[in-house]
């Protein structure tokens, strides 16, 4: 086979690698639970085994291999410094760790960050050279390509798009902020909002979508607001980089009938930029793949 | 002498054009008044007079010229596409029309941008790759510098800070949006507050600086005001560039002690990335000159 490499995905739910040759097409994969409750120690020799796994079965022409994490990275260090998502995680030498396990280099990276790599590599931004990618889940991270690479910033923390001020004064954050992106926009937002709205207690975004599917007024308002929310926060990357696409990936997607609209109603009201170029905002395409690929790519483009 | 180049900065009000060699010493310049009445075709007539002028003064190996215009730029075209500041400069092609008058090859960049370049090259941001810049005057530009050079966006429009939204359904602003920061933290902005506080009809932001030092307390509560809304922008951008070093300029400085308490307070307060890492706000230092600075530059980076 062609010359490859391996992609690590550690979530905080499940642990997932694949092979991925250099033409960005998926080979091989593994997938099982990340064992949190076992510690990252275990954890780091579950993501050996699973490279070790990969690395034995495809043989051939290794050319490296990447791991995606989510939470903070030193990326000089290869240290994760923390990570909501990885209770225990804290100042943990990820990157050493693994390199020590298995014997060869390892690229660490922000899970958004890889996300929005593998979306430019092998995804939506297959066109672009320059992207910015929001992934909305349970917070929103964040990813920004430019020149076919990642923006890192001087230490690696670049692309916290989740906590731009959306709503100043608005809900407060864990970040120190109030009226951060991700507090009114992401999955756990919907939930809340929903709550307020008196639809149920603890409904999925899935679940408020139904009800807006449904004809639901108060979830349909639920959605308009969300989608105001992100379209402020577009508009603004829309004014400061200008890039022509804007990616947006994760399971709320699936209510873009609902969020869509008021989103690109503010984008458009706000950005003179957005309304005098041709720039697109639109779906990532490789679902929850894209971290997959993007860790892959890693060692391809270091 | 050493290699040069020339830089002019096209103002509303002042036209001003120097050499400056490639250590960054400014070695001689012209300056005049900018004859808008007259219209485009005197106006870059009087462009050309300046380079020519400078480049009989100073003979020698020219490297090159750029030039630095307030408003939008379509790059590729070199067309100034409209400009507030520079009224009947309406899809001008003011790279070519320069060029043809000069018989040399012209660079045409966008007058914030032109300045941040300048303070990377010769200011505060030389010991940097990356930085931004606010310029704080009539309105409120933007410049991004990454990796030593401009980062343009894909037509030119890239660094439009002034536009980020730092109060929802806040002040109208002429680009279609509502609270976007030129409306609450320029020195128009100031002037506005001080009107709205009974300080005066039309105060220069300068004399609101007065009252400021002399005990009023109104003046104060104006630029604490305009601090909290420059820090909501300032942490946006440090949450998503994560660059080490963000540069103000403008007349407006010189009221730094009364607005610079209220602005870090805000970016300590909503950027886990500014208190988590060793990020400087700080003054720019080329004052008016920023701009000639980095138009100079541009032949030399180009």
């Amino acid at each position: 086979m062609a010359r490859y490499s391996i992609g690590v995905d550690l979530g905080g739910t499940n642990l997932r690698a694949a092979v991925i040759d250099e033409t960005g097409a998926l080979i091989d994969r593994v997938e099982g639970r990340t064992n949190l409750a076992a510690g990252p120690e275990a954890v780091m020799d579950d993501i050996a085994r699973s490279i070790l796994e990969l690395r034995g079965r495809c043989g051939g022409q290794l050319a490296g291999i990447g791991v995606a994490v989510p939470g903070i990275i030193e990326m000089q260090k290869g240290v994760v410094r923390e990570s909501p998502n990885l209770p225990g995680f804290c100042d943990i030498p990820v990157r050493d760790e693994i390199e020590r396990r298995i014997q060869a280099p390892v690229h660490l990276e922000n899970d958004a960050n890889a996300a929005a790599l593998g979306e430019k590599w092998a995804g939506a931004g297959r066109a672009v050279d320059d992207l910015v990618l929001l992934t909305l889940g349970t917070g929103i991270g964040g990813g920004i390509i430019y020149g076919g690479k990642i923006l890192h910033g001087f230490v690696g923390m670049a692309g916290e798009l989740g906590h731009i001020q959306v709503v100043p004064n608005g809900n407060p954050c864990a970040c120190g902020g109030h009226g951060c992106l991700e507090k009114h926009a992401s999955a756990t937002a919907v939930t809340l909002m929903a709550r307020l709205l008196g639809l149920g207690e603890n409904l999925t975004s899935e679940q408020v979508y139904h009800l807006a599917r449904d004809g639901n007024a108060h979830a349909r308002v639920v959605f308009a607001t969300m989608g105001k929310a992100l379209g402020v926060a577009i508009a603004d990357l829309v004014n400061i980089f200008n890039f022509p696409l804007y990616l947006l990936s994760g399971g709320v997607l699936a209510a873009w009938e609902f969020f869509a609209p008021a989103m690109f109603e503010e984008v458009r009201r706000s950005s003179y930029v957005f309304r005098n170029s041709d720039t697109r905002i639109g779906k990532a395409e490789l679902g929850k793949d894209a971290g997959l690929y993007g860790a892959a790519r890693l060692p391809l483009t270091a």
